[in-house]
C-alpha cells in the first residue's frame, strides 16, 4: 500500500488528501432535505445526507487524488448509521480505486490494540471464516500507551501489506502541552518521531516505511526537524487551509524526491463552496466547488515543491 | 454520575468494575454453537455469540456491582454487527441500573472530539430532533492532544452530568516509554495528573470531579502519588488480576474516604470458568464463576481498604 500511495502520488502530482469529516452544518440544504423526506430528522437521516454528500464530492475529485481521509468520530455521532455510512465510504472510496486512510486515532494495548488493528486493517476469523469489518488502507494510531500499544498494528500491517501513521506532533493550539515538553534535552515529540523511525524499520516498502507519522502543517520548523529524524516515514500533515498552513510552509515535510508527506485538507475541500473563493458555484454545485479547491490546493503545493526541488 | 458511582460504591462495598472485553476465545462452546447455528460463522454469529455471553455475567453479577466497563474495541473488529452488540449491551446494563464506563480511549481535537463526546456521552442533533447514539455514563479518553482534546468531553460532560477518565499512567509494560519520561523534574504522567486535577476543577460533583484518571494497578507506587496529585478525581484502576495487581497493592490509590478509586477486572471475571480456582464450576456455568470472581474480588480490595482504615 505504501508503494501504491507514492506511485500513485507521482501519477497525481497530488500528494494531498481529502478529508471526507462532513459535520451536518456543511452539507448543502437540498441534501438534508431529500435525506429527511425519505427517512425524517432520524439518525438514518442524516447518515443518508452525509453519504449523498460524500459520494458527489468523491464523484468530483477521486480522479484527481491519491487518498481520502474519512474521520470516523463524524460518523460514530450518528451511531450504527453513521458507521454504516463510514463503511459505506470506504467502500465506494476502494471501488474509485482511493486509498483509504481511516482517522480513527486509535491506541489501546496487546489484544485491545489487536482488535482495533483487526477490524480496521485486518481480518477478524468467527469460527472456520475469516472476515473484515471496516477495511481502511491505513490508520492513525495514538503513541500515549508505547510499544505495546504500536507493534499490534504492525503485526497486522504486516500480513495485510498495510500502514499507520502515529500522532508524532498534531496540528492543533494545546498540542505543546505534553507533546513539546523536553525530556532528555529534546521535547517529547522528538522521542516520539525517534521511535516512529525504529517501528519502521521493521516493516518496510521498497523506499519508504509502513509506520507514518501525523505532524501537523501548524509547526512547519518542528517538521523540518522530524523530517530528518524519520527520512523513511511519510508523514501525513493536517492543518492545511482551514487551520492556516500554506504550501509554501510546508515544503520542508517532503524528503528531497519531492515524496515523502501527504497533506490532508477537510473542511477547505468538501465545504469549498462556502469561502469567498468558491462561491460563485453555488450551494447546488457544491462538488464542482471541491474539484476546484482540490485543483487549487494541488497547484499550491506540487508549485512549492518544484519552486525548491 | 459521579454522586451515583460514589453512592453505588458506598452500597455495595464494592469499588469495582467488571470489564465486558469478550474475545471469542473466552466464550463457552456451546454459546458459540447456538450463534452460530442461527446465524452462522459470520459477523452476526460472532455478535450474537458475545450478546448471549455478556447477558449471561451481568444477569449474575449486576446485584454486586456499581458498574461495567465494556471494551468498544472488541465490539469493533466486528464492524457493524460488534457494534451494535456494543450498544445493546449499553442498554441492558443500563436497564439492570448498572453505570457503564465506555472504554473507548479516544482523543482528538475541537469539533472531532466534540463529536466523539456527543456519540459516546451526549447527543447529536439531526434537524430538530436530539438522539443518543452509544449513551455510555462515563468514556476514557486519550490526553496526548492538550486540553484541545479534553475540552470538548467535558463541555459535553457538564450538559449531561456525565464524566470521563483521562489515561495518566497505563497499566501495560511499555506504558513508562513516553509517560515516564522526565520533564522539568517530574515524569509526564504526573504533569497529565495535574492537568487532570486542573480539567477537574472546572466540572464537581458533592465530593468528586467528573474528570477522573486511569492509572494501572501494576504500578501502585505511581498511584500513591498521583492520588495525592488528583485528590479530587476518580481513579479507575485496570490491571487487577489477570495483568498481577492484587488488593494490597492498591490501597494507594483509594482517600482516606474509602473511595477515589474503581479497579477493573475484565478476563480475570469473565473468563473466571478457565481459572484452576473456579473450574469446579464447570464451562456450562461461566457466569455462576463469574460472580464467586466478583465476590473473591470485591473481599480482596474491601478487606484491603478496611485493613488501612
Amino acid at each position: 500500500m505504501i508503494q501504491k500511495l507514492t506511485d500513485k502520488i507521482k501519477q497525481t502530482h497530488a500528494p494531498i488528501c481529502v478529508g471526507l469529516d462532513p459535520m451536518l452544518s456543511y452539507i448543502p440544504e437540498h441534501l438534508l432535505k431529500e435525506a429527511y423526506a425519505e427517512y425524517g430528522e432520524t439518525l438514518e437521516g442524516a447518515a443518508e445526507a452525509v453519504w449523498q454528500y460524500n459520494k458527489a464530492i468523491i464523484d468530483a475529485v477521486y480522479d484527481l487524488i491519491p487518498a481520502v481521509k474519512p474521520q470516523i468520530a463524524m460518523y460514530e455521532q450518528f451511531g450504527l448509521c453513521g458507521l454504516a455510512t463510514f463503511k459505506r465510504t470506504v467502500d465506494y472510496c476502494h471501488q474509485k480505486d482511493l486509498l483509504v486512510i481511516g482517522d480513527v486515532k486509535r491506541g489501546d494495548i496487546g489484544s485491545t490494540s489487536a482488535a482495533y488493528a483487526a477490524g480496521h486493517l485486518g481480518r477478524v476469523t468467527v469460527g472456520t471464516k475469516e472476515y473484515t469489518a471496516f477495511d481502511e488502507d491505513f490508520a492513525t494510531v495514538n503513541p500515549y500507551l508505547g510499544t505495546d500499544g504500536i507493534k499490534p498494528f504492525i503485526d497486522v500491517c504486516k500480513q495485510e501489506k498495510k500502514g499507520i501513521f502515529v500522532l508524532v506532533k498534531t496540528s492543533n493550539p494545546s498540542s505543546g502541552e505534553f507533546q513539546d515538553r523536553v525530556t532528555d534535552g529534546r521535547p517529547l515529540y522528538e522521542w516520539v518521531g525517534e521511535k516512529v523511525a525504529e517501528w519502521g524499520e521493521s516493516h518496510m516498502g521498497d523506499t519508504y516505511s509502513y509506520v507514518g507519522a501525523v505532524v501537523g502543517a501548524t509547526y512547519p520548523e518542528m517538521g523540518r526537524v522530524l523530517r530528518r529524524i524519520m527520512p523513511k516515514s511519510f508523514i501525513l500533515v493536517p492543518g492545511y487551509g482551514a487551520q492556516g498552513g500554506k504550501g509554501k510552509d510546508l515544503v520542508h515535510f517532503f524528503n528531497e524526491d519531492g515524496l515523502g508527506a501527504i497533506v490532508n485538507s477537510s473542511r477547505g475541500i468538501i465545504a469549498a463552496y462556502k469561502q469567498e473563493a468558491y462561491v460563485r458555484f453555488g450551494e447546488q454545485n457544491f462538488a464542482d466547488a471541491a474539484r476546484a479547491a482540490v485543483e487549487d490546493m494541488i497547484a499550491d503545493i506540487d508549485g512549492a515543491i518544484c519552486s525548491v526541488k
